[in-house]
């Protein structure tokens, strides 16, 4: 495969900013499940798929998230047209029947583990997590991920029954770019990557 | 911004699969430099950047990661180009002097919190991994992430200090199609998300 063009890449990776404003222009329904779509087949350790979100896309959704957000991010939060609240099942091996149906066994690889429930759930639930901002900004919408909020408050209110845990939201529009900060520093290949 | 195309679309997601077979066609250290070039430009909380990677490019190197290796996933790592041993700085807040320079109190945030330093290392770990899988298609490479091994293991081998988590390993090359697995199922829409 040819890479793609340098300006998908900058969609995706190098121009691509965190937004703190928004449009008026709105996300659809259709978008959301077209950003469902594709982030649906990004890979988890044995197809787990422990993600779960919750697309607040009207006023009096954004309403129950206010009280568990940070004074820094609510009103970018607030504004953003949809807002994304990215959980992960801490029962998401009883669907392996499903999703890994080869492999019958499956399910009881997690049986009475909590750690390991806790750390495949979580590890793959954020693999999706940045799936759902990549293919945002992959159909032309602009992301916030932000993990700067009270999860406990935000589980209580959107997974009362204790089934998922809260991971982090992300605001989902079109930005607009007189609120984006100036790029911050990277570190360099060398201090993050080693050649072996 | 418009979507991408839908080759792009299918390049990033819908077509590209996990890899069990790899053509001889090499993964050059340029290569490695352009995949980082693209991954360090995704999102992380308070830009902690906290992901590690050693890329195993030799026999020699491969070979110490072996012993980690699950029976399952060991002959599709073993002949991959490159894997990409993918971890987390248990330090990266000291980092932030760096990286966030604007908040200088921000390396304070995580003193003496192991559960909240393990959690955003983690998350944010996590996040920048999935950044490279979706970074190597981009550029036109396949990926075959896995969790499938003895990460105690390969942390002792490659990070001795105890200063980075062993988070995911992922092959990195070009697939050869015939090795690829039918497609899993996937959630629908309604089993995974909610509108609100």
């Amino acid at each position: 495969m040819p890479a793609l063009s340098d300006a998908a890449l900058d969609q995706l990776f190098r121009t691509a900013r965190s937004q703190n404003k928004w449009t008026d222009r709105p996300v659809t329904d259709d978008d959301l499940r077209a950003l469902y779509d594709l982030l649906k087949f990004g890979p988890t350790s044995a197809n787990c798929c422990p993600a779960r979100f919750v697309f607040l896309r009207t006023a009096e959704g954004k309403e129950r998230l206010r009280p568990a957000l940070s004074k820094g991010n609510l009103n970018k939060t607030m504004t953003a047209p949809v807002v994304a609240v990215i959980g992960w099942d801490r029962r998401f091996y009883e669907k392996l029947g499903t999703l890994f149906p080869h492999e019958p066994s499956a399910p009881s690889w997690f049986n009475g583990s909590e750690a390991s429930i806790h750390t495949n759930g979580f590890r793959n639930g954020t693999l999706q997590g940045a799936y759902l901002i990549l293919a945002a900004r992959a159909i032309g919408l602009d992301a916030a991920p932000m993990s700067g909020f009270d999860a406990a408050k935000a589980e209580a209110e959107f997974f009362p029954g204790g089934d998922v845990a809260v991971n982090f939201i992300c605001g989902l529009g079109h930005g607009d770019p007189s609120g984006v900060f100036p790029r911050l520093p990277r570190l360099a290949f060398e201090e993050a990557c080693t050649l072996g």
